[in-house]
């Protein structure tokens, strides 16, 4: 028999104004999200955009830790004085925010001790007891503390470190997913959709999506479920569905 | 003497498990954002990203819409049964969910009185007392409810309603900004940046951004403001340190 893993979920905390300034295009969020789901069976199930200011990170930190079975901060862990997010993780959990010694040797190793100035010696600073995310890329270490993951929030710095932080991780459920392009309007489905999910509740999500392509009108009936099994049910009752109502199947 | 204009905040709320799971790229932030920004002086401070959940949604209105001016969610207002946007907004402000009649109108005509089945009929179903956002390119309009405007999250839709919204929201002060992109990096200014920063806290923010360009590493330096004077003060020492520490400037 095999053996009933459990889910494991996540949330996401985006530190940075030039996120919500719309200057930037975050990145991130889909990324660790596809990740964490792909490599460690881990949903996504909030994500947060918040200011770099110390007292909205430190309840934000407080409130996500709590409610969710790890937090993935990114941003502010860089060397200027809008980087403060190891500092307010440090307020969040009540921890000294001090030098980790093999943080600082590793960046004095990347710098040489001649260059080693103040700014760079901040990015050694973290929440006392923190274990290290090595960083192949840059050098600059993320850290974990609790149940909080913190990165930079540089995308191809962050992408260089992700499967660093596997070993931190407890592996969950994966969820599957299966993907029908189908011609037609959510009009037209939408009431035997909402009996087929009503049905398959507890097991199968079915979410409904628009999309345009060469002119055409379509929409992506994506269905998600830790169960494969339960997947195919709900795919079988779909291709009924479609063929029914006559629907052309877009294949990509 | 010229009239000193508030500062108008805004919070966006972007619910949909498509963006969770990092099926979908989220590109609405971005885009409300800088459109409050340029067109009505409304920046954005918070960001949330929610599962398609009726409690969830609820708590998140609430919360939202009592801690900043203005609310916008994406996402949740088709004719399926994961739209459960506008059910949900109903139940947070305790008002009845019914059959707006403009909205109604406006479908029936739309789509021909022997084509508005139940999914399309759906969509003229509102928080009552609801004002219409029009939506030229699909029909379904959008709608606020005290100070919360609704939005559907495909983009290309969203886009062409967004100046719809303007004549519901009070203009506030416009957030300018500069950027100066420079050829160092980070650890090499933060100190000098740091005290630039403190001296201007009350009335400019500086951000500073790592950036590769051409295999060059560089440091985009972004500062915002209201007040323009400040602005330009505080890019006048910008140059001044960037011409002692003699570092070259990237023109785009």
């Amino acid at each position: 028999m095999k053996k009933k893993i459990k889910k494991v979920n996540a949330a996401i905390l985006i530190i940075g104004n030039e996120i919500l300034s719309g200057r930037t295009q975050d990145k991130n969020t889909a990324f660790i999200s596809n990740w964490l789901n792909s490599k460690c069976g881990i949903s996504v199930k909030e994500v947060r955009i918040i200011q770099d200011v110390e007292k909205i990170i430190v309840k934000n930190i407080l409130y996500l830790s709590k409610q969710f079975d790890y937090v993935f901060t990114t941003g502010g862990i860089g060397p200027t004085h809008d980087d403060i997010t190891a500092k307010s993780i440090s307020k969040a959990f009540k921890v000294k925010y001090e030098f980790h010694k093999e943080a600082f040797q590793i960046l004095e190793k990347y710098y040489g001790k001649k260059n080693f100035n103040d700014g760079r010696r901040k990015m050694a600073k973290m929440p006392s007891q923190a274990k290290l995310i090595y960083n192949p890329s840059s050098a600059a270490p993320g850290f974990m503390i609790k149940n909080v993951l913190s990165l930079p929030g540089v995308p191809s710095i962050l992408n260089s470190m992700i499967e660093n932080c596997k070993r931190h991780l407890t592996r969950g459920a994966k969820t599957h997913s299966k993907t029908l392009n189908l011609y037609t309007v959510e009009s037209n489905i939408s009431k035997k959709l909402n009996q087929i999910q009503k049905k398959y509740k507890l097991f199968v999500d079915i979410g409904s999506y628009p999309f345009f392509r060469l002119g055409k009108i379509g929409v992506s009936i994506v269905t998600r479920s830790t169960s494969l099994k339960k997947l195919k049910s709900v795919h079988n009752e779909l291709i009924k569905l479609v063929k029914i109502k006559k629907i052309k199947i877009l294949k990509l």
